[in-house]
């Protein structure tokens, strides 16, 4: 570019040096583009492009925030009309058009066929909005502090929900004790044998065990973060009743696993479960915009009004593509059919995958389309995931020590790119492993050449 | 509308019952709302529109978010073009073509002309994200947990800013006590006569005061939620050359004075001094749409990769305007000069209506174009901001006792418009008082039919 | 009494209403005297004396504290020369001729021939004061802040102490949340076949765990408070295996099973182990007289001097007791001898009266002279305490639910003495349970009547 | 001695290194005994003899402990008798003769000549539970968690009691951040100027002020170990009529400035105002045995039974010297009236002294028998007390910085000793200051030698 003054020139390229100022102006803090070293400039559907026009699939989708692919054009159909008639971009917690009809989509295709009579609070643009909100409710609403979490949970960075967040590097970063929160076995945490549990009832069986009474249980149905750990749906019946029958607020953090992600909207359908309190963001927009949701029992609605606020509660783009997003997916159940069939054909080629790998313990993991591939190996996973990288597959790795590659695709990717991903994965395996040939050129750039 | 699965119809309303749906689905804790009970549609520069066509002069701006007007053409223009070719919206904190657009602005337009070199951290879309990553920082490098506020300060609602800020009823609504910070008289808080810093220093020198050696100190410049209390350039350097004697970091939180609502980009600018960590958000974007900034001196980098983390950290829309807004206003002075001036045009008008209400203990506060008028009457303040309302003028009330009605117009907003609204101020205060003719006619609906 | 401007004349009895003062006077928080509505007046030996002149055959032993009987001759007589002579009483952490003899009898008849190297600290006159003093210097040692705790652990009232102590009516207490600590099975805690620390292992092994590492674990080898839980060597052998893998500090707890209420001098001996910190107090003056010691290995003693303090360090009459009772008990062999052969005959019998009550869900706890009857039936425990009162013998129910007819006789107490108090137990568990005659008249009064 | 196992011999000295035993077990932490490098053996009235015989003039007293000086012969008495004759010596909260003895001494000639109907609860034995006891009552009672203390204040060891005490040293020992707390500045601790409460009042007054709405403020009208700092009787009128106007609870350490100190039984009395829970200690027992109270307005008294309890609650031989002192010193005002004369005598010396060197910035300090000589050199007030030393009186330092030589002599100390102490310290402050020759030879050993 020329100069700062002048008009932007969005894919334009400095020859010389494109990523110097990122370097430069940047915190270290920055993460994800030490895995992948190039600028992104556009997207459709599952592929990223490098403004060098190098094509990416995504098998990562914005960690979880893209369910629908990227810039899908009956959202972005809405969204540009919704911009240029000049509708309001920021609200507050002003009643809009726009709002009203999100929560009128939210009612009538999410809410209301499921049986569901949750009030709606906008708590701020992001997850960690979303959780503090469902924190400080549940709080005050029992009066008691305590919040029951578990193991590789992930539930943001601010300090009400990095208390209940799990890793011990995350956790570091807050430089104050972080208090509050006690942190119990996820399912199949321990060695297979102890009963569900065990150890939560007894403490809470037992009025000299030291564990304060809960205000709630905040828990996500697949841990996305923590290392694609699922709860099975008996699970979480029983995490449900242990609940009810002690009289604590069960959270359902549905962050990253909500929005389709396991099949149905709510990824806790399938256990039978109506959580007290539901946490929503990531894909809720189903366009990446910043959005973010906390759904409660009208019983627990005990807000004053203005006691939680936030400057961008009320964000007319994501009202719009949200309930674009609504009536695109969820006016019938053909998405969560197509997922259950996409998981499925990915957890075979998963297995095969281990299967050719037995001898370097690899299994796979996940739910609907939230999978993972676990390597014994410490480092592993971090190796397949550049090696899938150098051949144009963006995967990120998970759990605590990352020994987990995690697949994230788009909800909306077709089954050939599924399998042109997974044959990438595949090679990427055999590659991290050393049992390859060097890998292919990637695919040519300029693909979506069209667009641009 | 005939029903959520067909096209959304925006601006299209429900004749019998366009709120209802609101106060059904939306939780109490919504208040805006409450304030101006009428569902708003469209917006251009100062002016927004209801769905009855009925437009209102916003001296408001989304609580400081909306510095240049609503969908001001030039960032708009941008914004348009950057979704139309299909740009990354969603982008963690990869390297984007658009993220490097907003650096290289914010390097030239920004830092460079102001000598800083401040490292950036997008640590969320939301103001608390960069108070908490701010927060975050500050205790990790000094390895100390207590963190200085200052009466009546607002920092967010997540439990780190929240234990930061002054308002009891929304400290009440944590659920849990606030720790490791400690409140600190603002500028001209107590008597009058009371030193500058007497307390604070007190407590410094004093080994035995009970004081833990503070991290940081947080304080806003203007205090906008806490009542537009203004801290004079004495008290910050005051308070800077405090923070340097002892060795505690000093974190100007910038959100809603910073990006020339006082003035200056950062409203610190005037008093001369280079806080160690700076918070932006709110008009950063300059269209409304969620982003923030944490800014820090390069040796308080001590961040671990990914040590923070949130999902939207990489807005791809939010980058371009506000890549545009800085061409747009900060490629050279006259913003500046003109809020300056605009401020004192409201000072003047503002002074007359305190006149005129002298016996009624009326006053005027701000700075640039964050502006108060100070009612000694209980209530009076949100009467006026009621009347107002009923006059076609969007003003909210501030303050822990909701004594000021808060004047934060777009700095765009014409000189005409400026009196249009200080007209109307003025006759809700007399009508708020009792001594006035029933309010005019609202201006006819429809004024931007033309973009409709 | 005549009135208390003359000679207090102890032991006269006034005789119309001998408590009213008491419940006039005393905090509704008093306890023990509800049980026992008597006024106490002498005591020798396993015998206490009601101002009546009513003996009673003390299973109690001021909760642990007079291990070696009511007011021992030994230990009277060095006290009233020591008293005689005017000796310090109170001197704080200087140096003393008393604290001398006492550290010389701790050195040569405790530490020495355990082989031991501890260095001693003298934290204050309670054992609040030595869990404290223990609790600040593992955090300050290890810089980190969570103490692991067990459940069903009793440490204390004192801020610090409370939060690791496991009994939630006295956590209650606190009115503030309370930190820094974390809970844990105790041994046999759980279902008899999760392993032991398989909860533990897996929270330390794993980064995600949500566990922040922890400064120390906190553990008393037999929970007397709790319900007289036992854990087993090999338990104790595993714990103290797991911090020194992990790196985290031992603290046992010995303050009311240490001093030979196990059998050896310190109530870890059995086991092997040797922690990095132990706390003592209850028994250790041996006189009943207020005292404890923090005892921690050398390489640990951080302390900056007077960084911890407090008035009653220096209690000479306590230094005097303490050292005549190391040297009347603990020379040689013989009581940790003879306690195991008493601890054994108690067993013997309490497993007589469980099997007669098998119906009934009666089981026997305990090791050494920590014994316990544990009653399945709600509400038994008090019961059958109240019935030994009833029949002139002093027990306290122990436990969450106060479950436990806990037996904590002086060590001192003869086999005669043992049978007398078991047979009247039996028959309380008889009488509680409707199975048995009224009890027969107690023993008469006025039997150490020579004394006084 | 000849072992350990043989009888005691206190007072014999092994000749070679009486001292080598302390330094090689006793931990860091000790601390007098670094500035008084002797033994001490024995006591009386207002001497301490080291094992040499040496005599020390104690303007100490146990850190206000020993108010009626050591080993009073009609305390003697009695304990003497009560120990003969094998009293209950540990009681926990059962009824004990001793007991009542106390409660009847206490309220018959403390509470009722004093109109106050005070309950009292038995907290353990050192000032620090009484403290814990207060804060947690407090708590429980309001509702509410936050505690004003005061600059300088002192209230003890315990986390919940440090977390109200001012020192840094001190504070930091605690390896954990200490909440609930807020620190306000004492009588005087400002400029001179400032209005008492102008800060503390704004706080409460302004519902966004950041201080959470406190349970209780806890103060001592003079601090003796923040540096001797006397609140006025208008400021302690004015903190007691702010509680009761803001519903806030007033708790006064009376630990070491109660029984006497400052002239009157407690020290509050001056000023007229009734605390709403007084904590006692120190003197209480009136003979150095660890004994501590907490007083409480019946209203307040809301403890479950049990709800707070501790081992050493029953202490015998403390209730009867206690009541025994109370016999002896407070059935009339003889005491109270001596000690204001003995305090202006030595007030009176003590200007003398200041005004000898007020060159160097000496000033006198205090009420009653707590006294201080303040001085502006750093490090010049250990220097005058080591040189006291050095001449035979003890005397220690105090404040943040121990700028301040304290004197706390017994108040049964007489004119005459009060004048030999005073001319030691006159001519140890000049020693320090180098104007003096050097210093006599200290009274001959062996002067108590009838009694050894």
């Amino acid at each position: 570019m020329t100069g700062p003054t002048t008009r932007a020139h969005f894919g334009e390229r400095n020859a010389q040096n494109t990523m110097e100022i990122f370097e430069r102006l940047e915190s270290n803090v920055r993460s994800y583009c030490r895995s992948w070293p190039v600028v992104f400039d556009t997207a459709r559907g599952s592929r990223l492009y490098a403004e060098t026009g190098q094509p990416y699939l995504d098998f990562f989708a914005g960690a979880g925030t893209l369910n629908y692919g990227h810039n899908h054009p009956a959202l972005k159909a809405d969204l540009l009309e919704y911009l240029a008639r000049d509708s309001i971009v920021h609200g507050l917690d002003q009643y809009t058009t726009a709002k009203r009809t999100f929560l009128e989509h939210f009612d009538q295709l999410v809410l209301r066929p499921r049986g569901l009579d949750y009030k709606l609070q906008f708590p701020g643009p992001a997850g960690n909005n979303a959780v503090e909100a469902a924190l400080k409710l549940a709080r005050k609403f029992t009066g008691r502090e305590t919040v029951v979490s578990f193991t590789n949970g992930f539930h943001g960075m601010t300090l009400g929900a990095l208390a209940v967040t799990g890793n011990s590097m995350k956790r570091g970063g807050a430089g104050v004790p972080l208090g509050h929160a006690a942190t119990m076995p996820f399912d199949n945490y321990l060695d297979g044998q102890t009963p569900d549990f065990l150890w939560l009832r007894a403490l809470l069986d037992d009025s000299g065990s030291g564990l304060d009474k809960p205000a709630a249980v905040i828990v996500e149905t697949v841990q996305g973060e923590g290392g694609v750990n699922t709860a099975s749906p008996t699970w979480l019946r029983g995490l449900a009743g242990l609940c009810e029958e002690y009289g604590i607020l069960l959270i359902v953090d549905d962050i990253q696993m909500g929005c389709g992600r396991t099949g149905p909207f709510f990824s806790f359908e399938e256990a039978g479960i109506t959580p007290d309190i539901v946490t929503l963001s990531k894909s809720l927009s189903g366009y990446g915009l910043p959005f973010a949701l906390t759904l409660l029992r009208p019983e627990l609605d005990v807000w004053e009004p203005g006691e939680h606020n936030g400057t961008f509660r009320g964000p007319g783009p994501a009202f719009v593509t949200a309930a674009a997003a609504l009536r695109a997916f969820w006016a019938d159940d053909t998405l969560e059919r197509q997922t259950l069939a996409k998981g499925e054909r990915v957890r075979r080629r998963l297995d095969e995958i281990a299967a050719r790998h037995a001898d370097a313990g690899v299994a796979e993991r996940g739910r609907g389309l939230a999978r993972g591939l676990v390597f014994d190996e410490p480092g592993m996973a971090a190796k397949v995931c550049r090696a899938a990288f150098d051949r144009g597959l963006l995967m990120e790795t998970s759990g605590p020590e990352d020994e987990v590659a995690k697949l994230l695709p788009p909800l909306t990717t077709t089954e050939a790119e599924l399998d042109e991903g997974l044959d990438i994965l595949a090679a990427a395996v055999d590659a991290a492993r050393g049992l390859d040939a060097p890998p292919a050129a990637p695919a040519e750039p300029g693909r979506l050449a069209g667009t641009r």
